[in-house]
């Protein structure tokens, strides 16, 4: 298979140099923005959108957090370290990222959990017109938490699940809300979030998007969209930590409409009233429900913060030159037979991902990690490279292109421990 | 009204000195567990029914889990740093302080979200039942979550909230769930948890406890009561830290009947099939949702292990000793006027907290939480001391009581400044 490959010392023309994509990355002006994680030495990253590295900032923050506002303020805390608005302050740093405004945006729960509560808010908006219109290839978490509500509500809920090219011509007058994640996870495919919000409301629906693989890694706006609602994740290209909380996003002029049927105190008109009766907050802080992670917030607001005064047309910009790159390299130098490229070949239907698959893409995926180029595993038969713009260098496209071409070279991928499945790969 | 009351000095019979406190902590088996926590030096912290203080371990395993597990390890630690199993290693812990089996209870969510999902689970279950029947004097978030289920299921779900008095008798068949907290969060009265679960049973109907305000502070035999289901709280008496994940307990004979109607990819049989129908985890798994905030989870593991070793019935014991003394010494020695213990006399009747009205109650804790003595207040009078066996010492309920006694002297709080509400009392 090797001996189908090109030269490598031969492929200096055009990019294709290991010093070329140095070139670059002399050039880039976000550059500078890596030493703000620590990304151990010599791995190669590309798992930004499973896991975000870790912030340099965030383990003195933490440290902060634990001896002093917890260790020293104790309960007092709540008010003097402002631990009760950071779900609304976070919330509005993230509203910077993805086209919304102040008080439109709040972080708590899980991806999961807050977009079950938008929607049965949606449906329950939308009585009569029962239906979840979503497409096959949508996240399965989120078509869980969909088919988690329709087990639930019985007749007044449906969930419906139809091929990515049905979804337009499905908006029928029975359809509440339309549920779609922007950037797919496997094909890193990004919908067209404007023109899908229109058709939606042109057939009276509401629109809920799932941003888990698009806020932090390509544009985002909202309100340019006209969007309803929608969800996202903390822990991918925010870079807040394992299993760092969720933020959910309502348009100002749906808040007061939409019920918060999960109903906590953190979510109340007056909190500390501690009444029986839930009076829900004005405002998007309705859809919180019990008290969020506070450690896990902090660390989250912490990466949030790496953003300020990023430019972000120059990041976006940043993330499709290094997935066009890394494409032009696979198309380039990786063997013929057995891989496809999956992911868009235009860089405007692109997320910051690429995605190859190969029917022994597993144990490929296995071998590359172990050269300390980190992707990951999607089934069947992806593998995902994610390209976050903070930290991602252009020479890391090109190392993992090379090494990527050395275990097939050397047919690494066939070690019989690479058959075994982990846990979570 | 200071000079109503007897010279402090010549309190010195009985148990009436401070000396005498003194001496009952060097009796304390349980003393040595105080050094396991940070506690601010002069800080007499009685507010661990809200927020439990700081493991000295916490701050180093954070560290540990930041720079190595995160930082390094990166979505490897998913596996190889356990990540995964995190929600029923630590419930595991966690079923061993409230008299449940391994595998029955797992950790993930706020305390809120958990008790919707076992409550839409049991109204499910028994369908026809629709009533979710509970007191008024329950923590009020769980009446939100239980207002929130009914306005969601409208006809297949009544809310039914009467009298503590009348819970027996309105135990009809309709009721599908009897839903209590184990400790009243304002009196501290103790609810007799196999009296009221076996009438539950009796009456055909399932039971919830919240056990927010008892794990951790009073005996919990979640199985000698035949308890069906329970949800419970990371940060109050187990020191989880602010906003810990909470916890979720389903006996094992329940637990293949009940639907996760919260389904997320975490609680599905195999989480990394992707597959776009969820087949629930068998096991307590399958109502995990989302994923759960790792470094929040970490917190809590690391002050649930401080249990390992721990003499539970000396424990509970002790919270006894201390809340009876503080009962003792506030009816030695505070005012007549304007005071009264509302938490029940009967220790075994009693959390490991005493509450005490005042028309005055907001003013005259805030001028105590300036004298380092910390407890809190809730509407509409009631200041509450919570004393938690781990750390809390015999001379800290002397202190308190003395620095009360002093702030009535002294008038301390007619000062105009604690007339202020302050957003987190």
């Amino acid at each position: 298979m090797g001996s189908t490959l090109p030269n490598i010392a031969e492929m200096s023309n055009g990019r294709h140099s290991r010093r070329d994509y140095e070139r670059l990355d002399r050039d880039d002006g976000l550059a500078p923005c890596r030493q703000h994680f620590q990304l151990p030495e010599g791995v190669v990253y590309l798992d930004g959108n499973s896991l975000g590295p870790l912030p340099v900032s965030t383990p003195g923050r933490l440290q902060q957090l634990l001896l002093e506002e917890w260790g020293t303020g104790l309960i007092r805390s709540w008010n003097e370290a402002g631990w009760i608005d950071a779900p609304t302050r976070v919330g509005d740093k993230i509203a910077a990222l993805v086209g919304a405004a102040t008080g439109e945006v709040v972080v708590t729960d899980s991806t999961s959990v807050n977009l079950f509560k938008l929607l049965a808010a949606a449906v329950s908006l939308r009585g009569g017109r029962p239906v979840v219109l979503t497409e096959v290839p949508n996240f399965p978490s989120d078509l869980y938490v969909a088919g988690g509500l329709e087990a639930l509500l019985g007749a007044r809920c449906e969930l419906r699940v139809v091929e990515r090219s049905e979804v337009p011509a499905r908006l029928g007058d029975d359809v509440a809300v339309l549920m779609l994640t922007h950037v797919d996870f496997r094909t890193g495919e990004v919908h067209d979030m404007a023109a899908l919000t229109h058709a939606a409301h042109e057939a009276g629906a509401l629109v809920v998007w799932d941003l888990s693989h698009s806020a932090g890694a390509v544009p985002v706006d909202l309100h340019g969209c006209d969007v309803d609602l929608a969800v996202g994740c903390g822990y991918k290209y925010l870079n807040g930590g394992p299993g760092a909380p969720a933020y959910l996003y309502v348009a100002e002029r749906l808040q007061s409409s939409l019920t918060p049927f999960l109903a906590g105190w953190m979510g109340h008109e007056d909190p500390f009233e501690f009444g029986n009766r839930h009076r829900p907050a004005g405002g998007v802080r309705r859809f919180l429900c019990g008290t969020p992670p506070i450690l896990s917030m902090a660390a989250l607001e912490t990466a949030i913060d790496l953003w300020a005064g990023v430019d972000l047309d120059l990041a976006w910009e940043k993330s499709r030159g290094l997935t066009s790159s890394f494409i032009e390299l696979l198309e380039s130098r990786l063997p013929r037979g057995g891989f496809e490229i999956v992911s868009p070949r235009d860089s405007a239907s692109r997320g910051a991902q690429v995605s190859i698959s190969h029917p022994e893409g597993y144990r490929i995926m296995r071998a590359l990690v172990d050269r300390s180029v980190i992707g990951d595993f999607r089934p069947p038969d992806l593998m995902r490279f994610g390209f976050a713009p903070l930290y991602t260098r252009f020479v890391d496209v090109w190392d993992a292109v090379q090494n990527l071409v050395e275990v097939m070279e050397g047919e690494e991928w066939t070690r019989p421990a690479y058959a075994t499945r982990l846990t979570v790969t």
